[in-house]
C-alpha cells in the first residue's frame, strides 16, 4: 500500500493540507554521508518556477528525523518530514459534490466513505513526490557509480518544448508530455526472475507518481511494428555489450549491461483555467466547473528528477538484493 | 521472486525440461467451485496451433495437488502442477557459449553462476505462462461478475493481422504485436493508494509475462499530445461514469467504475529462422547463430489469455483487499 | 525489519537521543475517532515514575502528522511523532570500547560497522516502545468490542510484587517478571494457516519488545508435565467453549472464542548500580564498568501496555484478513 | 499465510489425505549440491517408529520437481513434493458435528465455512512438517558451517524420557515434553532491528508446528527470579564470547557470537485412547468421543528434527540478508 521494496524500502504519508508529509526509508546500509544540502539540486528541479509551471514556492527543507549520525546514515530507519507552509486556503469542500474530472476527488471519497482529507488533493497531492525525491536522493548513492539520467523528450506532441508550453499558456490549457530516463554503467544481472523482473518493480513505482499513464522500455511500442531480425540486439563483447539496445538493457527481467532505457507518458493536467463539465453529486446535475488558483500548463516539465527518484530506489532495492553493498562487492 | 500478491498470493515454479511447472495459489476464499473442465478453454487459446504459432502440441493437463475437496475450493494453498512431456531432446548446451540475441541466455549464466537449467530456457521459459494461465481460471472466478476480455489488435504493424502473419511467415521473420484488454463490471474504489494503484500492480505482473515491453493505459502514450480539455473524462453520472474514457477507468491509481482499458506491447520472438549475429563468449568472436526447431512468428496471438490472467490475478487481491469477497459484499 | 503487518502495517523509526521517534500506521480502516487524548491513559501506564522505574519524566506529547482529518481516521497512513526533549548529556562514547553486558551495545556496533548512533541505545533504545504504544491505541479501536488486559503477575520470582522490588531496589540490583496477557471478546477464526498463526504472529511482535526472552500460551511450558487427558479443553457449547483453557484460545494456530492467554518473562534491567565484568575491546583487558544515571529496578512493571498494544496490533491485523471492519460484519 | 521468508522464502501446500504435500523454496542460492539422498537422515529422525510414536510408516520419498540440475541448485524455485500413500480410510465426516477437543476441527470449519478438507486433519495435519524438515535440510546446506542439534529434554515432566513414555503408553494416554536447540558457529549481527529480531522469526516459525505452545531463550522463564547483576553475561572476549549465556547468545535480537539457545515446550498429543467429552454440534448434547486408529504416545519424540529445520530457515533467510551467500563473504 504506502510501502514498497524488499531490502531498501519506503513508507510516505502525509496530505497536501496536513502537517508535514514524509517518507521513512528502512534498510539503507550504514556508513553513507548524508547532508541536508545533498537535496538541494534534486529538490530545485522538481520545484515549480520552471516555463509551464506554477508560480508557488514552497521551502521544502527536508527534516532528517532519524537514521543519520555524524553525517552519516546509522543502518537504522530514514525518517525525512517536509511541514507544510504554503497552502492556500481554498474551500476545497465543495468537490465533494462536484468532483474535479481527471482528479483523485470521486474515487478517493468514495474509497474512504468520505472521510478523506480532500484538501488539495490530500494524500493524492503531487506534494508527495517531494517525498519520493527525498528517497531518490538517498538511493542514489546507495547505487553509485550507477548514473541516472531522465528529461522531457516531447510536450504536447511537440519536440520543440518551450513553443509548445507557450502556445498551451495562451490557450489557457494544459499538455502532456513524454520523459525519457537512461540509467549507466549497469552491472549485469540485477532484477530478480519472475515476479521482480526490473520492468516489473521499475513499472511498479513509476505508476505510483501521479498523472503517469503509460511505460515502455527500449524500443517499447514501436517494437510492434518491427521484425525479430530487427528488434534482437545482437552481443559484441564479452561483458554482454550489444550493438542495437532495443530491449532497453533487460534482457528475461534481468539487467543486460547495457544502459536501461525507458520512456514514461505523463498526461495533461486535469486542473485548467477552462471550464469543464461534471456533475453534481447531490442534485446529480451536470454544472460547469472552473478551478481557481495556480495551475502548470505542463506537470510534465518537473516529472524527469521523480523518475529518477523511483528509478533509483528500484536499482537500490536490486542492489541490496544481490548481496551488492555501496561501495562494496558480490 | 517467484512469489506476487497481498492476499491471493501465487508462488511460481519450474523449468521448461524439468519434470513439471507449476504454480501455488494462496489465500483463495473458500467454496469456489473448480474443476479440471475449468482450464480447457483458457489453455486452449494459449496453447500454439493457431496462426503464427508453433506446432508444437503439449498436453497441459492440470494436476490439482491440493486445496480443492469435493470439488471446491478449501480455503488452503491451490497448488496445480503440469509435467512436462514434449520435450525435444535439442542440445542447448551450446547456448552457453553462445548466446541467443533476445534471450535470456547471457544474463541467467551471469546471475546465477552458470548453474541455471539453460534447457529450453529453463525456468525464464514461456512454458510458465501456463501456470499464470491457470492461476487466472481461479482468479477470474473470484472476481465474478467482473468480465475480463483481451484481444490482439496489431501485428507487425498492421490491424490486418491475418496478412501480417502470412506475410512474415514467407520471410522467415517474426513480428511483435499489441494485445488490448478490457476489463467491464469493475466496482468502484479497487486499488490501494500510491505503491499499489491498479496501474502499479497491473503492469507489475504483466512485465511477468516473457516479451512485453511496454503498457499503456486509456489514452495512453496518445495523452502525451494531448490538451487536458481534450483529455479530463467529464463524469455524467452519480456512480461516476464518465463521457470518454481517456484515463483507462483509473484516477489517482484507483477505479472509478467505468472499463479498466489497457493495451501492452509484444516483441517479436526472439527465435526465427533467419541467421543471427552474436558472440562467442568462450573465443570472443562474432559468429553466426541459427536456431532450429519450432519458432512461433507472432507469440503475439498467445498473449491474450495471459494478459487476462494477470489482470484477473491482480483484481482477485485488490478485491479481497476490499473486503469484498466472491460473492459476497463489503 | 523495521515494519510489520500484513494490511494493518506498523513502520516504526527514532533513535533514543535523536530528534524524534515514530512511527507510520498504514492500513487503518478510515473513520475512526482519534483524538491526541485517546493517547494518555495508555502513556502514562508505560511512563516511569510508579515503584522500581525510573524518575525520568518524558512528556510523551503524540504529533498526529497525517492521517487524520476532523478527529477521525482518514484511511491514509497516521505518522505519530515524538520529540525526545529530556535527554541527559551522558558520554555515551565509552561504551563503543567498552560494551555494556546485557545491552545491544557490541552487536549493533558491529553489525552496523560502527556507524550507529549509541547514545542511550540509539534505535534499540526502549524508548521506542513508546510508538509501539502508540499504534496499540489505534489498533484497539480496530478490533472494539475486544478486550486485551495484561498485568504483572510476578517479579523476582515472587507474586508479592511490592516486596520484591523494594527488596531488589535496596540491594542495588534489578529484577525480571512475568507479565499475564488475557484478550476476551475474540471471534472464532482469526489466523491463518500455517505460518501466520496467532501464536507466530503473537510472538513475533512480542519478542520486538525489548528485555522479553520468552512465552508461553494457555497452560504453556506447564504442559509438558501434563497428559493428554488432562490438558485436552472439552468443547461444551455450539460456539466453541470449553471447560478449561489449557490451549490459552487458540487450536492449530486460529481462535476457538475463548479468551486468548499467553505469559512473557520479562528479563532484569541489563543496567544497575552495580559494577560488571566486561572486556575493553580495544585493549582487550576486563575491566569493571559501573554505569551511572536512571535505572529502573523492575522494568517489568512497565511491560504490560506495551504487551497490551502489541497484541492488538497483531489482532487488528488479523481483523481486516478476515474482511471485517472497524464496526463492521463480514 | 503459508509462506514466509525475505529471501530464502518457503510456501508450503498439501493436505493429509490429498494427493501430495509439498513446499517451494525460493531464493536458495544456485551451485548448492542437492540430492535425494540428503534428505534421508533428518527424514528418519522425523519418522514414526521410535518409542512413543505410531506405527504409521510412510514412505517419505522427495520428489524434486524443480530448481535443480546437475545435482546442484540453479537460483530458481526448489518444488519438493510427496505422494500421500499410507492413508487409512477412517470416515473423517463425523468430526465436523462432533469436534475432537485440542484439534482444529472445530475451528477450521468455522474458518473456511465448511469447505476445508476435514480428513486426517486436512492442511492442519502433522503431515505437512515433513515439507518444513525438506526446506531445513536444504536451509542447513545453506548456513554451513553453522550447525543446529535439538533434543528431547524432557517428557512428561520427566529427564527420564524412555520411562515416562512407557509409563503414559500402558495409561493409553499421551504426554507433552520439552525441547532444546542449540545452534553452534554463529557469526555476530544476524537478525534486524526491531520486527525481525532473532527471537521473533524463530518463534514465529517454531509457533508452525503443530502442538508448541511455548519458547524460551537462555535463561527463559527462569530470568524472571533471576536478579540483573546474575542474568548479564560478560564480555570475556574481543569476538563476544561472554562467560554465561544467559541471554541465549542474542543481545537487542541480534546473534552476539555465543550459541544460539532456545527451548519449546510441545503439548500433549491430542488424539488418545482414552474416551474424551466432547459436544455434538448438530444436536448441541455432550457426548462421549473415542478417537481410533494410530495415536502418538509422546509427539515431542519426533519434533526435535522439525525444530531444527525452522531454525535453519529462519538462519538461511538471516544470512542472505547479511550479504552473505554459501561459501561466501560479505
Amino acid at each position: 500500500m504506502n510501502s514498497y521494496g524488499r531490502i531498501f524500502r519506503i513508507s510516505i504519508f502525509g496530505e497536501s493540507h496536513g502537517f508535514s508529509i514524509g517518507i521513512v526509508v528502512d534498510g539503507c546500509p550504514p556508513g553513507i554521508p548524508l547532508l541536508t544540502d545533498d537535496f538541494t539540486q534534486d529538490f530545485s528541479r522538481r520545484k515549480s518556477g520552471a516555463k509551464g509551471t506554477t508560480l508557488r514556492h514552497e521551502e521544502d527543507i527536508p527534516e532528517i528525523v532519524s537514521g543519520v549520525f555524524n553525517n552519516k546514515t546509522t543502518g537504522a530507519p530514514i525518517a525525512i518530514l517536509f511541514k507544510n507552509t504554503n497552502m492556500r486556503s481554498h474551500d476545497y469542500s465543495g468537490f465533494k459534490e462536484v468532483p474535479r474530472p481527471g482528479h483523485a476527488d470521486f474515487v478517493a471519497m468514495r474509497k474512504f466513505d468520505g472521510y478523506n482529507d480532500y484538501r488539495g488533493g490530500g494524500h493524492f497531492s503531487g506534494r508527495l513526490t517531494l517525498a519520493l525525491v527525498a528517497a531518490g536522493v538517498i538511493a542514489k548513492k546507495v547505487i553509485q557509480p550507477v548514473q541516472i539520467n531522465a528529461r522531457l523528450v516531447e510536450a504536447g506532441g511537440n519536440t520543440d518544448i518551450e513553443k509548445a508550453i507557450d502556445q498551451a499558456t495562451k490557450q489557457k490549457d494544459s499538455i502532456g508530455g513524454i520523459v525519457e530516463c537512461i540509467t549507466t554503467k549497469v552491472p549485469v544481472g540485477l532484477g530478480e526472475p519472475f515476479f521482480d523482473s526490473v520492468e516489473s518493480i521499475i513499472s511498479h513505482l513509476v505508476f505510483s507518481i501521479p498523472a503517469i499513464k503509460g511505460i515502455e522500455f527500449g524500443a517499447g511500442f514501436a517494437a510492434a511494428a518491427m521484425k525479430g531480425s530487427e528488434h534482437n540486439d545482437p552481443v559484441i563483447s564479452k561483458d554482454g555489450k550489444t550493438a542495437t539496445n532495443h530491449s532497453g538493457g533487460i534482457n528475461g527481467g534481468i539487467t543486460n549491461g547495457n544502459d536501461i532505457v525507458f520512456r514514461v507518458v505523463v498526461k495533461p493536467t486535469s486542473s485548467t483555467h477552462q471550464k469543464q463539465r461534471t456533475i453534481n453529486l447531490k442534485t446529480g446535475e451536470m454544472v460547469d466547473l472552473e478551478i481557481e488558483g495556480r495551475h502548470d500548463t505542463c506537470i510534465a516539465s518537473r516529472v524527469p528528477v521523480i523518475v529518477e527518484a523511483v528509478a533509483a530506489i528500484v536499482l537500490a532495492d536490486l542492489f541490496l538484493l544481490e548481496h551488492r553493498v555501496a561501495g562494496g562487492v558480490k
